[in-house]
């Protein structure tokens, strides 16, 4: 894994020797965990100085870098979260934290937009509440791993509308393109929602910076969340993407699994809805069946 | 290096696409050390996060200690350096770009206390400047690592009073106990300070609890900085260190190394000073003798 630079033995051993000494420091730390954590932590760091060979200059770029993310920060940006996202860790959480299981349905980044308290809505029911977008009607079960239904499941669903808000970013207090729905007794749970449309992540910080200087996009791939919640099963943050979608491979925050990709199937306008609801205009469709691994599995 | 545990092949397999994928997003980076930092980071990154099987609770704890460290950091207060500090990050930043050469006089970290612009003494003068403490002769010379002196040396002098407190935490603007001047066309230098005493960073912050939860000591070990430079020769930053001082293996920021450990030689009430100075009380007088490292020597 490390790729240190040839620097000579009484080099290495005095880089060594300060990692090691430091990790020590955390020896009398009375919490098992925390005192793993803190030496992994103090351990990979010390890695990255060394391996990259780190300038004075570059860890004042990164102490000030540090700086601007706190000061951008407040109860409505988390540039940090932004920083953890474009860098792959919070995906790479998700990965290690829900490890594959048979074939049940992949997990994805939370992201920060989810927000407790969403409007129950029945099966069939509209969560855009006035948000605009093309209506794109959802629909699939939730069943175990065996093919089972699984009833009473929570299904949070949450998105952007067609200019690539979440309502959390517009300059009132509405609710909208979010909401809550059960599963019915096999298993089945439908919605009218809206087409998801590509958004950049917030890019006029520090984090939009480096994205600028290292040539990458802001943008994520369309996508629609998903929460799904049942006692007795793992818990399910997902999204499911937009097949055909031209960012699917250049996802900003690397959130994009094949097995989330979906078809939803262009409906030109006048197609009959599946509940009769009238559409004036095209809407969309789209199936997603939401497969979930038992609580304890593969769990540490 | 790494300590992955054992997670199966397809999760491992899983883990270490998704990290080649974030590398692979800065392959269009047109800043080719931009793009060697910004890997290296994420490769070690995502190690420590598999190799520690961080939990989703513990990223969130990790996101919310950062933006308090953003929150308390401000002109005149920066967590992020402590941070770096008290794990060992900073110091090891000075080792990676302070490879030893021949005997040349070690490096250690700067610390956030140096100020531009500190008053210049003559030989022999006081750059305590009424900061309070017990007075300290200071002496040496400054050589290249052949034993020739290096005249005309600037020589930056800066610490913390006998209250552990630097000029900059006073409550009024007064420039105290820093300075700076230069050796004579011998290498000579000597000086009147304070006898160093330890002092505590500031643990007020996210950094102080946590090194609370850990259960290690915010204080250093007693320490007075330089900051040698001469054209021709590195620059040197470093401090000397108070033989006996009981925390010499404890300091808060790893700081300590053997051969900056110096004497500082008791004086009782009376005895006769260097210069004929009139000091009433006890005093202490300490050897730095200092020998920098050719400019070109060992960088990258
Ligand atoms: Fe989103
Ligand atoms: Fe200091």
């Amino acid at each position: 894994m490390s790729t240190i630079p040839d620097i000579g033995e009484e080099q290495r051993q005095r880089e060594e020797e300060l990692t090691e000494r430091v990790i020590r420091s955390f020896d009398s730390c009375a919490d098992p965990r925390l005192r793993r954590v803190l030496a992994g932590l103090v351990r990979h760091l010390h890695a990255f100085i060394r391996d990259v060979r780190l300038t004075e200059e570059e860890w004042n770029r990164a102490i000030a870098f540090l700086r601007e993310a706190g000061d951008i920060t407040d109860d409505h940006r988390q540039e940090f979260i932004l920083l953890s996202d474009v860098l792959g860790a919070s995906m790479q959480t998700v990965a290690v934290n829900n490890e594959a299981y048979a074939d049940a349905t992949e997990a994805t980044v939370f992201g920060p937009f989810f927000v407790e308290g969403s409007p129950e809505i029945a099966i069939g029911g509209d969560m855009s509440f006035g948000a605009t977008g093309e209506p794109c009607w959802v629909e699939g079960t939730v069943t175990d791993t065996d093919g089972n239904p699984v009833p009473g499941a929570l299904i949070e669903v949450w998105e952007a509308d067609e200019d690539g808000l979440y309502d959390v970013q517009y300059d009132d207090e509405r609710t909208a393109a979010r909401a809550h729905l059960f599963s019915d007794d096999a298993g089945r749970y439908a919605f009218w929602g809206i087409t998801p449309t590509p958004y950049p992540i917030p890019y006029d910080g520090p984090v939009g910076r480096m994205l600028d200087a290292v040539g990458r996009s802001p943008y994520r791939a369309s996508h629609l969340h998903f929460l799904v919640d049942r006692a007795g099963y793992r818990r399910l943050v997902t999204h499911i993407f937009v097949a055909g979608d031209e960012l699917l491979d250049s996802d900003s925050v690397f959130g994009v699994k094949e097995s989330l990709v979906k078809e939803f199937e262009p409906q030109p306008a006048g197609t009959p809805t599946p509940d009769g609801r009238d559409v004036s205009g095209a809407w969309s469709r789209v199936r997603f069946d939401i497969v979930l691994a038992p609580e304890a599995a593969l769990r540490r």
